[in-house]
């Protein structure tokens, strides 16, 4: 079978691989869509290597049918069509709170162990999500980021008619736009990148370029000065995290999104003078998948709009440098059949 | 009257005054103590300034007995023994979310308009909260700082069999301290100021010098690997903020009690990464009060021992000089009597 190994230094190849037998708890997967995260971009750019074993199949967000299944797995068969929750749950730590889906000895599947980016994939039974018959694969392989953006509007306790602002218009954020809006909330994005602000706009939501405009005097009118009830910080830069303090109103919340991987400049004196509450935010819990596949199986959510591209697995290479060249691209989808 | 009214360059002087009769919706108190609060040390310091009417009578933690009442003062007796909620509630604003306590348009009495260090003080009676008979008026000095103390461990949602870490053993997080301990949690203080960590011992807390120790070794321990179920960050300084992000267990919370005048250098990838919660948390509401004097009342709480010393009004300079040379010190007040 085919498989696309990242081999460092912004290289992939596609090589020949022997198909495995699923282990007891195993099912083995013909993957029909992987898309590629963000995670996989910074990877490409060298993040994350300690992690890796070189040369690696990556890729977490897929979709599939079973193709195989091992002996001791249950309620799952041959032919179901299934999504992966790429979290391959560790012993559990008395620092995890009971939360395994962040648990200290969680591993990423497909960071820490091989990836979906290849024709056949074997993965524990646990993390399958079943596919209703009316969802297409291509959106099978989205449940994963729009479970993110589900987690994350749960942990913001997103309710219907709050005022809602996303620092960030990538996939993530658009996202979480998205299923903010789904809930009854009103949404504001505040993006820098045209072609995004294009894409939001066309989706229906409001949209502040903070370059251009004063982004807390917009949330001002937005909101009838209420201010925001939630705000995503999504950017993962620091223009962002300066910006997502003067937003909430008295008590409201901030939810962690982005990944800063740096310390940044936080202005504490905003949370304590107006009782801010921030929330990180990471991954999802089974629930959260659930939630994405009710979403997309619903139709409401306009996804298909997401996906920029659809190529086939065999140009891993050059989809990866497209992405490189092309930050207003949304959802890059690797068609692995 | 005597007023010790704050000239601005680190001088007080007691002036005569003349006695106001209270407004329809005012009472007089005869005031008893008032307690030296670290904001007024900040406006010794030459903090606020904007804020002042130069000279003016500062001090908001005070006791006192009703001396006479408005027209419109009703449930409000002359001889009543009370303490002042020191909160003069502003037109609503949008922004408010509907927590006056904290409004656009509050007023803090005691800055914004004239404080307790003086004979006879003038209050909404709105702001009054009654002192049962069996509480001592030198400690309903301390229903203020303590409400402070009960407002902090309320909003952390502190539960009984909790692990708490207290970053800052001064008179707000020994409070908050002894607040989260009589509510069955498990208390570790982290602090500098050696007379500090020997009162500290002395009330019976464990207490981490993080110049010393390794503070987050030391929750560790601590906490049998659990860590934090709740950090409450008091310290003010950057080193405090730096720690606070390593000691919450996952989706563990840091309350943001103390004031941060600059921005600082926080580890949001720590918030990401075990979704940790940040709750900033400002003076208190009415029920925290309540909370307060139940406290007191119940004489469950050490708090004579956080009383440094008792002053007459007028050494008041004399005792924010001493404050200023004794950084160890606890509660300074003022006897108006």
């Amino acid at each position: 079978m085919s498989a696309a190994y990242y081999q460092g230094n912004q290289s992939f190849q596609i090589n020949q691989s022997p198909i495995l037998t699923p282990s007891a708890d195993e099912v083995r997967l013909k993957v029909a869509y992987c898309g590629v995260c963000g995670t996989d971009v910074h990877i490409f750019h060298g993040a994350m290597a300690h992690r890796l074993s070189l040369p690696q199949v990556i890729g977490h967000e897929v979709s599939g049918v079973v193709e195989a299944i091992g002996t001791n797995v249950q309620n799952i068969k041959i032919g179901d069509r299934v999504t992966v929750r790429p979290l391959k749950i560790g012993e559990a730590h008395p620092s995890d709170n009971g939360f395994q889906h962040i648990g200290k000895n969680l591993k990423f599947i497909g960071i820490d162990s091989a990836g979906g980016m290849q024709t056949f994939w074997n993965v524990p039974a646990y993390t399958l999500h079943k596919l209703p018959d009316n969802v297409p694969l291509d959106l099978g392989a989205m449940c994963e980021p729009l479970a993110v953006a589900c987690h994350d509007v749960r942990l913001g306790r997103v309710k219907s008619g709050e005022n809602i602002v996303v620092i960030g218009g990538g996939p993530i954020g658009i996202l979480i736009a998205l299923v903010a809006r789904e809930k009854g909330a009103n949404v504001l994005i505040s993006e820098l990148n045209e072609s995004r602000i294009a894409l939001c706009r066309e989706l229906g939501f409001q949209v502040i370029n903070p370059i251009q405009e004063d982004l807390e005097k917009a949330v001002e009118v937005f909101t009838k000065s209420e201010m925001a009830d939630v705000v995503f910080e999504v950017s993962g830069v620091q223009t962002g995290v300066k910006a997502m303090t003067n937003l909430p109103r008295v008590r409201g919340r901030i939810v962690m999104v982005a990944i800063h991987a740096e310390p940044r400049q936080v202005d504490l004196f905003r949370f304590f003078w107006r009782e801010i509450e921030m929330i990180g935010a990471r991954v999802y819990e089974s629930e959260d998948f659930e939630t994405a596949i009710q979403l997309i199986d619903s139709e409401k959510l306009p996804l298909q709009k997401l996906i920029t591209q659809v190529s086939p697995l065999a140009e891993v290479q050059s989809v990866f440098e497209i992405i490189d060249k092309n930050p207003a691209g949304m959802k890059y989808l690797l068609d692995c059949r």
